[in-house]
């Protein structure tokens, strides 16, 4: 699977993906009127969104919260949007951050990962709080199906240093422990490049953490959120690239999708906010790609 | 919440709970013919479960990841079991395990414990991981809809320490100082039995750890998953609850619902599996209750 999404940043040039969160409140008016059918609504904005940006990027990540919020109706839109993505070409990288122990997290896993699955996303992101036992189950079907992980190492919020930072026995701090582990899963995963299907979630906002994790994970690629409404920008992300420009994908929601609020008094219709999403996407990954260029010698793309 | 959790213990002698993990290939035939749309199929058999326990146990504790396994439709059958739990004078611990960030944090504590949410769960286990702004929205939902949490704090699994163990800058494990902020959030939902609508998820493959954090969060329930299967026993949990006998819900999921596999070449049928499911809960009641009257010297029910 990491050899698609690597196929796709290169012919892409682009190492940017878009986030998929129907925050209803939040959706322009014209989609929130298409129906009395909630879901009805979103899947139809989602689909625009897949339109606006499916030769822009390589991948979308559906924030499955914002789906669950509205019942079976809402993870029948997310099935449906998981499936209008892959039909146009998109790989979709599913960011449940699931986990539990043993016959559950294989049912996790089968439920967002496996091939014959309801959802059958490419990338799953997993929580690592119940230790490496809770993980095992989400390698086997990401190996068997042909799948990838992204492994929660180093989050972008504020408070996301009280768990990571703390010292293991050996003297690490649980986010370096976790990345080891990473590391090590990535083995039975690698990809023609070079990279394995077993990454990690990094966040944008800790720059310096960043680069030292970059150097304990030089074949997993980072799945970075926070570009964006979160405070990361184009400069903070080029430490978590290596000098390939690969190695890691740059996620932005808010500052694409509600790009559109921050126009006083605009209320675009539907070709016109998908004109929006697409422009934004597009000044993404001018961005992301011009700090690139800057900051890696090797570029190759 | 936790007032009518007490009540219901109080009332039926019981602090044990079942769990509702709908596993496809372990549910007795009589229950995978009943139609060709598995949720069907689940749904009765979580209603059958329901109707063998509602007067032993005071909540049921439906694990999603064996609903969303089977997409929307599961999440449909989850929805109603939630619905037929309540009918049947049942609370309800909706077993998901989630958590996220910020916006996504509060979709996930709405879709689950709010009042006007497609679930409406009466406590919610949440996964710590990435610190305490992510669990803010959590306890916001829990505070105004007056509802409850579960945090994870010790689970039951063999790699549980990886993490948990982690020491934090000032000496305390990441599991005691979890323990105090679960004791701190707890003050603000306190009942009038002196206990939180606040509590944890502690192992009861621990009896040790348990034991130490009983003393660091007096107030609070522990969810203890791990009874039968897992193999925590009835002494083991003693550790769990304080010396009023309260303190604690076990759980206990495939030593109930699948005991029937125990029965060489026995297929129940509906009748004879909702009889065994109702034998194992009230003989798991009165193993824990002897237990209790060995170990608590003020037992007030």
């Amino acid at each position: 699977m990491i050899d698609r999404l690597i196929d796709g940043i290169k012919r892409k040039r682009n190492p940017c993906i878009v986030g998929i969160d129907p925050e209803w409140e939040k959706l322009p008016v014209c989609y929130r009127s298409i129906s009395d059918h909630v879901a009805d609504c979103i899947l139809c904005w989602a689909k625009d969104v897949i339109d606006a940006v499916d030769d822009v990027v390589v991948a979308v990540k559906p924030q499955m919260a914002f789906f669950e919020v509205f019942g079976s109706e809402g993870i029948q839109a997310h099935q449906q949007t998981v499936a209008y993505a892959h039909e146009h070409g998109l790989l979709v990288i599913d960011d449940s951050k699931r986990n539990d122990i043993g016959n559950t997290a294989k049912a996790y896993a089968t439920a967002h990962l496996a091939k014959d699955g309801p959802i059958d996303a490419d990338f799953l992101t997993v929580n690592p709080f119940l230790g490496t036992d809770s993980l095992e189950p989400f390698l086997r079907v990401a190996e068997q199906d042909g799948k990838g992980l992204f492994i929660l190492v180093k989050t972008s919020n504020p408070s996301s240093h009280e768990i990571s930072d703390a010292i293991k026995p050996d003297g690490q701090t649980v986010c370096q422990w976790l990345a080891a582990q990473v590391n090590q899963y990535g083995v039975q995963c690698m990809g023609r490049y070079g990279y394995s299907s077993i990454g990690a979630v990094v966040g944008a906002t800790y720059p310096a953490q960043a680069a030292a994790l970059r150097r304990l994970m030089k074949e997993q690629f980072f799945l970075v959120p926070g570009y964006g409404a979160q405070g990361g920008n184009a400069d903070s992300i080029a430490a978590c690239f290596n000098s390939d420009g690969l190695g890691a994908l740059i996620s932005s929601s808010r500052g694409i999708l509600y790009h559109y609020q921050q126009v006083p008094n605009w209320q675009p219709d539907r070709e016109a906010y998908r004109e929006d999403v697409r422009t934004q996407a597009r000044q993404m990954q001018q961005d992301v790609y011009a700090a690139l260029q800057m900051a890696c010698d090797q570029l190759s793309y």
